[in-house]
């Protein structure tokens, strides 16, 4: 028992230290480590395989819509970032410049990729040209790089890994409507498998993608009250195309400009995972993306049987799918018992001499720690229904979280009074729509707008801060 | 079929000119697209889908084989790349190098990763303490740069996709164990789902990869009779565990140093398969790694249950897990054969109205263009049946070509008459492991050694270049 009290202490609390005791997460569930490389970390086994499992359910999800993987270069010329004006000057002071290829100085600097709009409009150009070439639904699984200053394990770091999904349309309703259901599906995911409840909305003009029309997002609440704004899903009109000189001949062998969407969702979504469901013991993996579901820790294993007891229930577990881990290690049972909490095995089952005796384990639920006695020979069914109401209920206490952190206020001495009182979380406040109020309300209270949600409500007829005219409900909050 | 005559005739025919009938293949069955980007190009999602079918394979034979998935940064700082004297000579002349962060110069260069050995070296100095800590067997999947004057699509490109294995263990013997293994994964990986024979050999000394103490490869001869390394397997010793201070305490307590190795495949795959399989009507695709498997082509399909029938056999197909797909566009079915001829579909499926009557329909298979009929009611198993076929099919015909291109030679005007006769192939002669021999057998023939396969023969005891002692049996070629 000694280990396990050492690795308990090796955590900063989150009531102490938020942001250490995340970091501290990160290092102790071998999810990050450091590296030389400043701003960037190695993803180890451990936080690759969620990410493998994210990816795997995602590019499901984007096949199953119609999409297809594509691969674009990782450089962008300079002259080619600078063709959408608005894009150039949103990106170009982040990226990072290849001016160099071995001793030979280029003609052009090359930026290492932020995003790939520009890769992928000229990628357009060359291949579309009729009514017919449309819509091209592309996505890709790649890395991007953008030069941030201070920088933290997955929520923001100078290489990020992450997908794009990329979309051109005969129309602005089509390239709309799939803007939409892309927003749709980022939601869903993040709610049916991450457990991570979140608001769709869109976001202001000042917060907007560098050459969108408009962007939407989805915005979740952290257990400390800040928000995190999990994936985006951009609508470009045709505004690239005229830049790039995209056009096909339509139908009625008309030359038009075609429309345009971009989408991604990145590895910041482990952090999210963290920070909605982790605790003092660690981390608290969904069901749906935890590299191991259920872990088998036998009791007094040196006794006959019970090894072989394990290995047995090892394999009918994942013969019903179930990712299973056996730790027949040397260490302690309650060194175990730490280990798997802090790497957030969702269920833990536990088996001796006298459980086989009787037919019968224990099973602990990690994010609760409500033990169970189950029977051996349904054991496979009982973990399955265990998994889901693990999902379920990680999913209802983020969800509790933020309802009891959603704050309705009408003035600008409400929202601070809030923040004061009942500490971080997200505000909702009507606007009026202009920018000076908007930043206004970030000066005076500390909290910018993160999103104008779908869902709209009327909690009054007057902006927050100038008293005109409301004419969004608009959820405010700080952000990671 | 005027369209059909017209896509045959797009393609130069192999014969006639074979670099451009690669190329043509390349652009013509949509794999890739040319950009700005020099020696970079965009991989399109016929192409793309090929590389995840390569990927999803390769990686469960990792996993199988003990491996977890790891991602390190893609850059290199300058000081890094430096810690390995052999390994900075080979790469330094050819790596991109990033020098400015937005618009701040960097206080030190970074390079685009060539390769990861240096960055997995300093994590594993990190997480390395102990024996207890080893082994540790990583592979990432990631895209690397090397500054190629000239380039080629798949078989040569400034930027490649990749894995790239890294192992790390106690004992020198584990590490060579481990270095042959991969070697053997990688061979059965051709052999079984590319359908491409290989030899698996030994590179000699002038040929091993920076910072290597030995490097293993497979040799595939393209249908031009020139030779393509498929895949590297490298055993380091504890040459980079000294240069970067990796050390662990043994059971006996004593610090030692760790012994490596790494190993690669990489989007050239993809150029192999082309370069093996295809012929003038196009791509020839291995059932294992082709998107589409089976095409079904509606005869007639205005009348009556035509479509609807199409659509059941694609249910099963599918039910019986083969990737399908049925073409019931408005273009002409000579068109259609063209295309999927082009794209290298394994197996063509043409259902008519009498053919329904019948309960028959015509498999016609890629490689060999042969017809048969095939019962409605068992289509799932015949197709399953055919997809077997065609790899056997080509995989002998692959063999045939390397045997009948394959020429023992005892004297170097030997190996000139062979290729002058008989075209580039593979030389088999004996070597006495001197450098300046091997030079000179390429500088008067042309060709160079390729490798000493692990299969020995003795075809004499003479070097073909100095008449001294051989020492080894060597495959000699003319490379891609």
């Amino acid at each position: 028992m000694a280990n396990d009290k050492k690795m308990v202490e090796d955590i900063t609390s989150m009531e102490e230290d938020f942001a250490k005791w995340y970091t501290d997460i990160c290092k102790k569930a071998e999810l990050v480590e450091y590296t030389s490389v400043k701003g960037c970390m190695v993803i180890r086994p451990y936080g690759y395989a969620i990410w493998e499992n994210i990816q795997r359910i995602l590019d499901g999800m984007f096949k199953e819509t119609g999409h297809e993987n594509v691969c674009m270069p990782m450089f962008i010329p300079e002259s080619l970032l600078q063709k959408e004006k608005d894009h150039v000057e949103g990106f170009a002071p982040e990226v990072a410049w290849v001016t160099h290829g071995g001793s030979e100085k280029l003609e052009e600097r090359l930026c290492v990729r932020p995003t790939s709009e520009t890769l992928f409009c000229e990628h357009y150009a060359n291949i579309i040209h009729s009514h017919r070439d449309l819509p091209k639904l592309y996505n890709q699984w790649v890395s991007v790089v953008r030069w941030e200053k201070t920088t933290r394990p997955f929520l923001r770091s100078r290489e990020f890994l992450w997908q794009e999904g990329h979309t051109i349309h005969a129309t602005a309703e089509e390239a709309i409507t799939e803007t939409e259901k892309m927003l749709g599906v980022y939601a869903d995911f993040c709610e049916q498998y991450l457990a991570i409840p979140v608001v769709k909305g869109k976001k202001t003009e000042s917060d907007k993608f560098a050459g969108a029309v408009s962007t939407y997002a989805i915005e979740a609440l952290m257990h400390d009250g800040k928000a995190l704004q999990a994936g985006t899903s951009h609508y470009f009109g045709d505004g690239f195309a005229k830049a790039f000189g995209i056009q096909y001949q339509s139908k009625e062998n008309k030359l038009e400009y075609p429309h345009q969407t971009s989408w991604g969702m990145t590895t910041r979504l482990i952090g999210a995972i963290i920070m909605t469901h982790g605790d003092n013991n660690g981390l608290v993996l969904p069901p749906a993306v935890a590299p191991i579901q259920a872990v088998i820790i036998p009791v007094a294993q040196h006794k006959p049987g019970v090894l072989e007891k394990a290995a047995e229930l090892q394999a009918e577990l994942q013969k019903a799918g179930i990712r299973v881990k056996v730790d027949d290690s040397n260490n302690s049972a309650g060194w175990k018992y730490s280990e798997y909490e802090m790497k957030g095995v969702p269920v833990r089952i536990e088996v001796g001499p006298r459980d086989i005796e009787n037919g019968e384990c224990v099973i602990v639920t990690r994010h609760n720690r409500e033990k169970s006695v189950a029977k051996l020979d349904t054991l496979a069914e009982t973990v399955a229904a265990k998994l889901q109401e693990v999902r379920d209920g990680i999913y209802n206490k983020a969800l509790e979280n933020r309802e009891k952190r959603t704050y309705a206020c009408t003035t600008l001495d409400e929202i601070t009074a809030a923040l004061n009182e009942k500490g971080d979380g997200f505000i909702k406040a009507m606007w009026c729509g202009k920018e000076e109020c908007e930043d206004k309300v970030k000066e005076i209270t500390g909290v910018g707008s993160r999103c104008i949600p779908l869902n709209q409500e009327e909690i009054s007829d007057k902006c927050i801060c100038c008293g005109e005219k409301a004419e969004h409900l608009v959820y405010w909050g700080k952000a990671y």
